[in-house]
């Protein structure tokens, strides 16, 4: 793949993911969202195919990584590494693009949500805001990025290389089952429900972001948004959902040689 | 494929995809439905397992759009516009066919939802009709069309665009993903689910139009059909949601010719 | 396919269907059992893996009609009806096999809802029985049958003819899609989704049974078994879930025959 | 395959299937966790996908089984009993393996769940933690192992046989349908969702271990593990999801002899 391909690919791809991922947060808990409050099903399913829709789209340009951790992952195993800075600049570069466009399709949402003034419906809207609640930071930073519930640097960066490991193991022994066909309509598929599934399964703590530019690049965004009442990055903690997964990806890999190649 | 089968396939399943869209949205709001207040997940899953439906039943004859973005971005890839007139009277017909089914198959939920007869049910009956609500338009104009949570064109524009170009762009790259196997069992499956990630991600703000004729010819229904305390069908709003998706199929487009092809 | 094969098929797949359909609506009914209250998303789904299970099981032994209406709308299509009484009569059997195999799996929850008899979990039970509610005979037949929420025959043929239209519909087209592969895993993947379908978005205002053996099975054995406080068998209903049905494989045999053929 | 292949890939994927399914016990249960009361939904297919992230890492090395059920079925009907020892003890080892990492992952959520330590959330940290409910011991055996809502050996084992009965006949016919393809893509796909299915349906009376590993591995890990207030590991209970899934698996290995070979 060339190396413009490879941009294009992941930075599309990685845009489509956020839109899509960070998209079902704020549908979840904005409010005048007719999602809101639709609970963790709805998020861990809105991943899994925000997942699958951008690996669909984007993994004949460039295999579709969208994520460091795996990029870190392949090139371990595959001994690589000319490609991985276009790999990563696209993927941090698609992240910050697909949270500016969740701002953009929840723009009166987060104004609702953000700000005092009440929006009234016109004549005949679907209205079907709650009562107003006290507006707070933490929720709308976890539209952009993942926050852990039991804060402790230890804990958390161990449930973040956990689930990594699922992560980029399954992607690792995606080429031993497929017959080579790779990324196709299955392959899609199958990462899809992987992701649905840490989602439902290892979720709770940290929110699993499992890949540091899902992490970062939207923590940017949330630091220069014009949002008021935004609250603050939290950027104490973000080091975290980048380097376990990093590590989760390193250790997948390790696993991988041992046991499976 | 011939107009025939174009206009039947088309009409047929864009009759079945509103039946079954509208049905779900039906099942959750209406009284003396067993699935009232089911939630955003059977929303969103409702209408991604229509579209499935719709389109494994009628992709050999027509090709499935069912959508008029979807037939005008395809025009502006291939550069064929004699069969777009067809495509959507067909698809503009079959929606209006589709929202007069849903209204049957409810009808016993519609006129108990609406009215103020109570319907008593006979011995053995499953009746597990709660509290009578205040009955108010909103909600059923909102099983046959969108409406906005935050009222202002632009926002809606603008959610309507770009939950249609991540819907017609997953539709474009599926050639090039599926080695010419078209729309499938695994075709219509992908196309499935990437409807549910728009609903469960971007459906918020606006209920997620996405389809000019999934919009309009419904609201076109429920101006006609004589139920009682309808309501008004909000054709002051009802451009949005025909003029956004159309915007949105030709950005796709675009972003299609440049990026991927 | 011999006649053994069509009916050792038909019995055992149309039991598995029931035991796991009828299993789910025990399931989120009765007192005592972990996912009461799961809601209409699970009896959705429920349903749909239980078809999907059904047929992926016995697809090869009789082709999985598993329903009355399939088997009729088959015979149409195709001028053979000299199977017909083989299929109808392991589908009835089967289908009375399964409501007795849920009776089996739930009899302690039978037993906890129907009697004021409480059952003390044992030390380090995982006891999360909720506040004993009113016993009621109407939720214990809806484990085993279905009926309306607004009981009017006309209204209720409507409903299950629509429904029944979908299923067959979407059945009669696999062919075309399928290239000749029938009801392998892809095409059960398929029908299992079409289900949940028709379940989320049709199942409203009837239950949905859009299958005449179950229906008609499981009532009978629902007047047989000895469950105490049980109520009646609703048989004035009974002949809705039948004729309803029926009439819906044939019309979608109808528009088969004119509009795919 | 070979014994170390067979060992290996039964220990990764029945870790892998633990610590994804006892995962989302531990979400839906924990104190601190985003997934807290997710329901039943949540459960049921957060065991299915993880059974397909399990089976599809590691069928090419040693069919996963991830079942002793499922082991001893299949050579029942294989007649090979060689492997058998292998498989179990590696199933046991890696569903032990799993347990620690579910303790791992979600440490924190254990101390608040266990303790009257309350952990206060750092500034800015995403703190939805419910008011401190009083801690019981039942809850947390829950994540590791299964329990019934009502103690009775008789149906508890009935119960229990059912399950299997499904599971390891979809298995077995697995091979029937799938021309040789045995646990590719597709077929973890059937397979999780075959699980799901069971799970929705047949999980209320005891909670579906269906599976000996599954539960005694965990439950060693329970009696072993330092947790506070974790109460007793319910010994007497245990041989019933032992006993009930060897019994499910090798009545579907007679009705498959019998109906399908």
């Amino acid at each position: 793949m060339s190396s413009s391909d490879i941009f294009i690919g992941e930075t599309i791809g990685t845009a489509v993911l956020i839109l899509l991922g960070g998209g079902v947060c704020a549908a979840v808990t904005l409010k005048r969202s007719k999602a809101q409050n639709a609970g963790w099903v709805a998020i861990a399913f809105g991943w899994g195919f925000a997942v699958m829709t951008a690996v669909y789209m984007t993994a004949h340009l460039s295999g579709a990584h969208l994520n460091p951790a795996v990029t870190v992952a392949l090139a371990i195993e595959n001994g690589g590494w000319d490609d991985v800075p276009v790999y990563v600049i696209g993927q941090l570069f698609g992240a910050m693009i697909g949270a500016v466009l969740v701002w953009i399709a929840y723009y009166g949402q987060f104004l609702a949500h953000l700000t005092d003034k009440e929006i009234v419906g016109g004549p005949g809207a679907q209205d079907t805001a709650v009562a107003r609640s006290t507006t707070e930071p933490g929720p709308v930073l976890g539209i952009f990025s993942t926050g852990p519930e039991v804060r402790n640097p230890v804990y958390n960066l161990a449930t973040e290389i956990i689930g990594t490991v699922v992560l980029v193991l399954a992607i690792l022994t995606q080429g031993l089952n497929d017959e080579g066909n790779g990324l196709g309509p299955l392959g899609a598929l199958i990462t899809a429900f992987v992701v649905v599934s840490i989602g439902l399964s290892l979720g709770g703590p940290t929110g699993y972001a499992i890949n540091p530019a899902r992490d970062l690049g939207p923590r940017i965004v949330h630091s220069l948004l014009p949002l008021p009442n935004k609250g603050g990055s939290d950027w104490s903690y973000s080091w975290v959902p980048v380097v376990g997964p990093l590590i989760g990806g390193a250790v997948a890999a390790g696993i991988y040689s041992i046991a499976f190649a």
